[in-house]
Parts: C-alpha cells; structure tokens; sequence
C-alpha cells in the first residue's frame, strides 16, 4: 500500500482516477491542479505513477466501505455542553455506509432532517486489516490512514421520544458523511493524538480544539471497539466532536450554510447544505 | 429468484451449497435430511436442480450481507415492561455484519457480555433490491424473504452512564445474531403481520405472541427506514423483540442455556450459549 495522500477524482475527461497530493490541501484547492495517478485498488495496494491528470471534481476517497463507526461523547467540553453523563465506555454505534459523500459535495436535507441540522467536525481514520481482539499497543499498526469528517447531526430525530436516544439514525441519511478531501496515510501521522482540528460554518470558527481532548485515544477506540468483534479492513471510524456544535451555540444549520472543517496535515473539507 | 425455503449447508463431503426445503422445519431435524440443491447466488439468483445432498451442518443463509438494521422497542407490551416511553417514530439501528451466526451455532460471549446476557426472538427479514424512498404501499416488493432472528444483547453495556444509551454495541459481538434456518421467500408469507413467535430457554416458554402486535408493521419500518437512504439489496432487519427478555423475568442467561426461537412458517433456531 504505497501512498501518501490519497485522494478520487474525476479530470477533464471524465476518467476516474485515485491520485496522490505531496503536501495536506484544502479540497478547493485540489480543483484545477495537476496530481500525480495512482493505480491500484484499496484491497490490493497502490503503486504511484509518473502520469499526472487535472482534478476536475473530487469524489469520496473511499468507493466503498464495509462500515463506518462512530463515537459519540468523546471529548470533555463537548459532554459538558450536552449535558450528558461522561459514559465510563467509548460510546460505538454505527451508521451506513452510503452516507459517505465527496469533500465537496453537498449535505442534502429531507424535511425530517431539517429542524435542528448539524455539523460535527471529526478526526476520521481508516483500517488497513481485519481487527479482532486487538491490544492498545498494536492498535495503531491497524491504521491506514486518517482524514477529515463531517459527521452531519438531524438532531431532531434522537430524542428518547422521538427514536429511542438512538444516535445513528440522525446521521443516516445519504450525503450525511462527507469526508476527505484525502486518506493521508498513517506513516504520515505518528501521533493521531496531536492534530488541531477547527470548524467553520459560513468562514467563522466554531470549533477550535486539539485532539489530544479526546476521552478515548484512536488506539483505545480500536481495542475495544474490537473486543469479541471483527472490524473489516477499510471500515470507516469516526472519533467524536469535540464542543462548539451549533445545537448548544444557536447555530443550527440551514439552506446555502457552508461547513468547512480543517485538521492539520490532513486538508479540509468544505460542503453546502441543501433543503429539499 | 427461484427459491421456497433456501438453507445454506456443509455436506458429508464438506461441499457448501444452498439448499431448498418444501416446508417449514426446526434447524434441528433438517440436520441429516437430504435436501434439494439450488445453484446461484443472492446477487443473480437461484435455479432448483435434481439433486440432493444430506445436510451435516447449518450455516448461516446469507453468505454476507451489506448491513444488519435492528428495530427498537417495537412491541406495546415490550415497551411496557421496560418502561420506556413508546417513541413516535421507529427506533432504527445499526449492528455489523459480522454478528450473523448459523441456526445451530454457539453464541460466544467474552467477559464484558456476561452480566446480563438477553435473546431476543425477532421476525427477521431480508430485502431484495435497493430500497430508497419506498412508499408503505409498495414496501413488501422489497422484501426477498422472511427468517427467524435472535437478536441477542449484552444489556450491561447499553445504559447511559456506561455507552450513552446505544443499543446497538450491545448487540455487536461476532455470533450474537443468529438466523435461519431459511429464507422463507415472500411469496410463501403474504402477511408478515400473521405470524406467531415463540421463544423458550431450556425448554420453557418465555416469548408468545404474533407479530400482529408490532407498533410498526414490516411495512412502515421499510417506508421509514428508507427516507432520503439507501437501504442496500441483501439488507437484513430484525423487526424487534416482544415482551418476555430475559431481564424483566430474572431469566437472563448463562453458560449452556439453550434458546430456542421458532416462528410459524418460517421453522425455527436453537442456540447454546458460551461463557469464554
């Protein structure tokens, strides 16, 4: 598996292609600019060549997943701000796959998920190999590669009234996880623990935090995540956010809003949320 | 997609085929039945042939599955004994892939899964293509078959202070959802709101009821479920689970209780459980 930073896109001519960037870049700025192809598929590895084709439009890194698992109350400000008990276990749940969009697509909101849409700016990363049973030591020998998410929230449908507490229902919709704008590649990031993450919804900042505010690090998520439970290469983990969501900030999203959410050395993601 | 009731086996010879029965039967007795082969698959379906082979051992009748919906608190009487409010709307979640389990097979449950291990006995279905948007009216076209779940749940690792109140970790552990022994094809079950379930531990009766008593019918779980989503073909939902668990009764269950779960059409499953 050789790359650096991962990205999909479609060029001039309408080939899809994997790339791969030499430095972390906003996905607005990948548009237009010239990357070098990688051949390859994520089950069998990646081999860089010496062609280079134009981005067009960026797609989703990953074409597909086997899972995408999220972490809910994981960091200290953000349960303070909900409210919540800090659970003595990472909070798991799953969400579908098929919420996986582009890091510049759109957020496209039906009317139940309207009410109270939103944002939540997340440290994502990427299994490289089937985990079972793993050790906090071994854990990050598991790790493909991290990028940027937006774990998109209809806050209105996780009542204890409404659904049950359940959380991953409000984020299952398709175009809810945008995520990229690359898989930046885990030899790349020695310390997942020591990224700056920042959120912004229309240019101003609404989450500013460390990763190192995390309740729960990248290798204890994937210890117990994988206790008496196989998670498949390629499955999709994202970490928690961290506090500043718009529920607790009066800055619910609505049409035309756009999120953009950066972490260093990894690019940023930007998308537009659409009512419809 | 030519089947009635299709298993899937290990002959004598250690041969994996898909079978079909001619009528309902406990996993138990179709162990050293010969059965009719059936050749295809789920993505280009099945064909009947004129031979038989003698089954040595159940496996689970899916091969694989692109994800795994359970339904929440879907039973009045269910929702009174745990004395959760009933929530408006249905209360959808995710668990993996990876929990399916054969009709005979163990449940394994490491120590964290042990406190307060519960079945839950579940009309169980599978779909038949990509379901998004679907209206109420046309749901049951989606449906490729019905099966026999146990949707079994570590209750210990659910409550709010210790996972947030998420269902479905609880439920995540590899051999925790068992099916089968068939899909029973939708053509044979023309109301799925008709059906008895039965659930004993050890012999004792324990659930009793007919799914005419679900909140939300197979009906509106698909409507709903598949608002503004991609529900994938081959996605399994277990519908929920009446009343009777295991925790309301003082019957939770330890090492070597045997579940057994029958419905009537579809045949039924048992399970012995195992403290690793």
């Amino acid at each position: 598996m050789s790359f650096d930073r991962l990205i999909r896109f479609v060029d001039e001519e309408g080939r899809k292609s994997f790339g791969d960037l030499d430095k972390p870049l906003s996905a607005k700025d990948i548009i237009g600019s010239e990357v070098q192809v990688l051949v390859g598929t994520f089950k069998y590895g990646f081999t860089k060549t010496s062609e280079k084709r134009k981005v067009k439009k960026l797609l989703c890194p990953l074409p597909d997943t086997p899972a995408v698992l999220c972490v809910g109350l994981n960091y200290k400000l953000h349960s303070n701000e909900t409210n919540f008990v800090i659970p003595t276990k990472p909070v798991i749940f799953m969400t579908p796959n098929e919420r996986l969009t582009g890091p510049l697509d759109d957020v496209i909101a039906h009317d139940d998920a309207q009410p109270m849409l939103d944002y939540e700016g997340e440290l994502t990363f990427v299994l490289s190999k089937d985990a079972k049973d793993v050790k906090e030591e071994d854990a990050l020998d598991y790790v493909l590669g991290y990028t940027v998410g937006n774990d998109v929230s209809a806050r209105s449908l996780v009542p204890v009234e409404v659904s049950g507490g359940q959380m991953g229902y409000s984020k299952s919709f398709d175009t809810f996880g945008p995520i990229g704008p690359a898989i930046t590649s885990a030899k790349l990031i020695p310390n997942p623990q020591a990224l700056r993450l920042v959120t912004k919804v229309n240019g101003q900042i609404r989450q500013d935090i460390s990763t190192s505010e995390m309740i729960f690090s990248v290798k204890q998520l994937i210890a117990y995540g994988s206790k008496n439970r196989t998670l498949k290469k390629g499955t999709v983990v994202m970490t928690g956010t961290p506090s500043g969501v718009g529920w607790f900030s009066d800055g619910l999203l609505g049409h035309g809003d756009v999120v953009d959410i950066e972490i260093s050395d990894l690019g940023s993601i930007s998308n537009k949320v659409v009512f419809k």
